[in-house]
């Protein structure tokens, strides 16, 4: 992680907001687990927090539940095979880290790994369990932020459904009196 | 509305999953209501669930809270600055409709409208406001959607923080043989 800065945290949501398929990491007894995801929204700027949707059918969601945290990690489209790869096959019986070649970094905060490979990494901590039970849904708050400040305009991936993403194309730049004219 | 055409509600997660700036319009007591939104996720796909954060700052608040009607209404970078004028402006003593040349079409399910220079509008119902008190997040089932068949290839309007704005690049497309390998 020597090219990575630590990164503001509340700059975190211009990182989010613009929806990005992510690789949500974790780990347990010693096993590390990494999942695409691509239901998630913001939900605060300062402390940011995140809501995400994992699947109860997923590895991830009882490793999550326990051991309360992860790593958002932001993939550009150079990693695309790989994240679409990662999602065809379950954790439960594959080291995904070993199997397509992502490289597992120790974190600040948590214990989940961040991911050598994206080009930046959220530590995340559950902070809100009330909607798990009954939709999947947990509330995480950001305690720690990592960038590669050489990318300068990372190739996001964009999950239109069915296996099509779209990159970011051509930026359209709007000053606003409100910087969160879009949130509140 | 005679351009629009009903839009089957197992596909309307690939409208949203990509992160779109959204416009939120609400009415109550025969006054009208809009604004921008840009911090919301899927939670489900049959029938779609989306949830979503409305500042109790923000006059929509109320009258989502009090309505649990809404449309959520998609708009391409044609609209770009009257998204961003929409959010800097309250909607307690302007009728931004008017204001901003935004059409009013009758929705099938709620009573909120419809607004028509956008290429989707997807009427939600309030599902559940566990989560409204503490964070203002709302979940929302979408009852019927609408979309202008068209538009091939809408420029939707991510937002990446400041007013800084990107529409659709480059295509990806990976065939999956999981559909929501991104989120179970």
């Amino acid at each position: 992680m020597t090219a990575k800065k630590e990164f503001p945290l509340a700059q975190v949501y211009g990182l989010l907001e613009p929806g990005p398929v992510v690789l949500l990491s974790t780990t347990r007894a010693g096993r590390m687990k990494v999942m695409p995801m691509s239901w998630h929204l913001m939900m605060e700027f300062a402390p940011p927090m995140v809501g995400c949707m994992v699947s109860s059918a997923n590895y991830t969601f009882e490793v999550l539940r326990k051991t309360g945290e992860c790593v958002i990690n932001i993939p550009t489209a150079n990693l695309a095979k790989k994240v679409v790869a990662c999602g065809n096959v379950s954790g439960e019986s594959v080291d995904k880290f070993k199997k397509f070649g992502l490289t597992p970094v120790a974190a600040s905060v948590v214990k989940a790994p961040l991911i050598a490979e994206c080009y930046a990494n959220l530590e995340c901590q559950v902070v809100d369990r009330k909607l798990v039970t009954k939709y999947n849904f947990f509330v995480l708050e950001v305690v720690k932020a990592w960038i590669d400040p050489r990318r300068k305009r990372p190739e996001t991936i964009h999950h239109q459904g069915e296996g099509v993403l779209f990159v970011p194309g051509r930026t359209i730049r709007l000053p606003s009196p409100k910087t969160s004219f879009l949130t509140t």
